[in-house]
């Protein structure tokens, strides 16, 4: 352990499927007898559903991209496991997605800065020009797409050409007001992370802050999602919460929860990125 | 104020009403010109509603029993709001309904013992036998009404009939499993304080912490509010979570949960017997 | 109260004095017989050492200008309180000292920008050039002085200098690294804040998360206070809080805490900006 | 993992030691090569030590005796690891001192009763005759031993008798208001869990929410920690913190100090009786 630097290529394994006994015996056995070095393992059973979950990370003593190779064999082959893999020397590109509301856009600008996201922004896509000058300030293509009930398709259809053409292994949805359709979610050839301005499943839908104060709740929350085809109902990442009286008036709410929605989105984005999260049947499981 | 001591009588006054300018120095212009000393005073504007709602507690210069006549005067009559005025000599009593989770039982007594919660514990209700005798070991009168489909009605008329005897300021569902009935909270004649094992309105009806963990949620809460004819509608007094992970399973969501129906609980129950309390179109102010 | 628009010119003030009945009465009062509307007043009586705070915020009828030297009279001369009074049109200016850290910078940058903070920027002063042009880029005017152990006097008059300048009713330290001697904050004209990396008093002084690590704490926090010259002493404004584990590293425990920083410094210069603060004996009152 | 029920006995080993590579595998390996099914496993690297933490429970498909015997030698013998080896079926016994202050005592008792710390209670050991009645009403056995300036040694000396005779895997002290000498922690026979109010190491000492008060901290908090002969200075367990405000009087501090207290304790003890602590290095890592 004393050896290993922080330059040294490591390899991240997510991978679930069937318990069954030896699973980890057999993976830290086999890194183990190449040389690897593992800096962290963590593994969970769903003993309901007879699920067993792994995340391992590792430093090959050889070449990484024959210890993939052979990884893959291992998990997918032998043990019929679903695997991400993915090696630390490869950066991930981040598209982000944003309407108006500029909080959540700049708290992930200034976390890439400051290397608490490591990934590099690709693009900026936006159905409004608010925020173009902000976006190049900072050195990044921003690309507005409008969008209506009419030019929908089309705009979707251009937004993914973007995606394309820019790179994309994630796509957060900061604050972006439209709702992606089921076709956008199936073709955009990423995953795609938004931000509820509540504390799901309570208020999903528009103007949650608005439907909290009418409900007189004591404490509102953010929730930060894998997007799906059905709104609001994806599998939950991370959520936060804060506290409110009966003086907050809608606005107090507002501002309250931005703190939230940008705290939480960018958890959820530092777990995608670090390879930590394993969504199945509309949960997820965060090796944080 | 230095020579204020916790022995003399003090008055509190609760009310709400129309607002409109000048309330404030009326009545702590009535109080001090009759020589009175305020202790606490706070109030809130619902902007929205046009609503004003205060709360004073004072310490009357002569007899508490005329302060509160002229008083009442004062504000039900000169300013036309609604009253609710209480002096600190006279102990509430308090009903707990209870089936077989003892943990919000004992905590509630416990707190009643070490002087938390200023009241008297009047009587113990419960659908069953299994809390008689930690009941009786506390020295409390516990009385068994058996609750089912059929006899819902007869039970609820001798639950109140009970609490007739026994007299009840404050009604406290300490995990009561039964609903009880428009006809029960219209007759009962105390206002009542349920707790449910969820962040409402997330998860209202049976079973909310077996919904939670199928949702996937990150965080779980509890929530006390009075009991009205629309189940788990009634306003919200008092709310709190706490982090889950996919690690926890049903049983680990039911053990945190019981941490927060109790402090939850007891918190509302002490501003209640506190006077701290104004429910208003379905939500709460609460003078904390 | 339903004729009130935000437009109106509204006056803050912030009193604290010798207790004595009948104070609220009479500020309520008086306000009232001069056809004013208050809209928030909120009182703390220190009863152990025989204080009395308010805070009142109201429209008044006529002119603004007479109304604070007649209010002045009022507090000043005959309740004998110490008064802070402010009227909600002079936006007031904020000056920001920091290093090379630009976490909690940029954040009072972006609170500014969406109208969270109602304040001017007027300077930004740092002792190295790193921000400089992330400065210039939002429009700020930015001052390189350099401070070591030699010129630290000369450092501190030529930062006077700018902020006379400049302008400035609260000067924040945003995290910036240097020690202000008791000279400087003895003239710089205005109140410092400083957001010190710890909860205090625990791991006052240079490297609070590493002697945070190495205490081996379940919890680290974040303090923001008014600096005076007992360093790490002064007044406590606004503390937060999170949670780590054996498995956070320093550097976790850095980036956890620039959450809070960012918070807790964020919540302070607001509060102080809507003159909800009243500091004495070392300790605040905040009327949040 | 789907045959697995609650009743077959489990064996839980927590270990630690010097850091290599293969240690999971050999670990994972053995269990699985003996035909064990292990429920769950975790594992910590302290990088800056080079200390390598394991906890894993795991269900043996022979004999318990044997498989703890085996083990052992595994453990000690060839992986040269401290061990700490225990089998579910061994209900550990727990022993409560405290003094006046009954919240956390009660609140143990009713943890017990509702299964919720899996463990009996051999003995309550007290300086006060005052929670006698109760302990005995809940059928426990209660010894008074006075404790004076003058009998210290001698009182220390009757209580480790009352220690042997009734047995004690784990002393927790509930408020017990004296403090342990280091002859009587060397000599007790188990390790000792203290609760402290305050957020350590802040406010250590005597009176910690007065010291807090003066302060004028925003927040309070409770520590768990073990009892070392460094007061206030052994390896923390377990924290938790609540807000105040300048409302807030002593008096409420210690109100709102009772409930983190209670359940920062209660958790501690939990993590304790479920083999889920390795202290060392006055620092202490929690499989939670």
């Amino acid at each position: 352990m004393a050896a290993f630097t922080d330059k040294k290529e490591r390899i991240t394994a997510l991978m679930h499927g069937k318990d069954r006994p030896g699973i980890v015996a057999r993976v830290s056995g086999w890194i183990y007898a190449r040389g690897g070095n593992i800096l962290h393992a963590d593994q969970h059973h769903d003993n309901e559903n007879g699920i067993f979950f792994q995340r391992v990370e590792w430093v090959p003593a050889g070449g990484v991209a024959e210890e993939v190779e052979l990884f893959k064999k291992l998990a997918e082959g032998e043990l019929e496991m679903e695997l991400k893999i993915s090696v630390s020397s490869a950066k991930p590109k981040l598209a982000i997605m944003v309407s108006k509301f500029e909080h959540c856009f700049i708290d992930l600008i200034m976390r890439v800065r400051m290397g608490e996201l490591d990934c590099d922004i690709s693009c900026v896509i936006s159905n409004h020009e608010k925020l173009r000058a902000l976006s190049e300030t900072f050195g990044l293509k921003f690309y507005c797409v409008s969008v209506s009930a009419e030019n929908k398709a089309a705009a979707e259809a251009r937004q993914i050409e973007i995606l394309r053409e820019c790179g994309a292994d994630l796509i957060v949805m900061a604050r972006y007001m439209q709702i992606l359709s089921p076709e956008f979610l199936r073709n955009c050839g990423a995953p795609v992370i938004n931000i509820h301005h509540s504390f799901l499943p309570a208020f999903a839908g528009a103007k949650p802050y608005h439907q909290a104060y009418r409900r007189g709740v004591k404490i509102i929350g953010a929730t930060a999602h894998y997007a799906t085809a059905d709104l609001d109902e994806g599998p939950i990442i991370a959520q936060d919460v804060t506290t409110i009286s009966h003086r907050n008036t809608v606005d107090d709410l507002i501002r309250k929860g931005r703190e939230l929605e940008r705290t939480v989105l960018a958890s959820a984005v530092r777990w995608h990125l670090q390879n930590r999260i394993l969504a199945y049947k509309n949960k997820t499981v965060v090796f944080d």
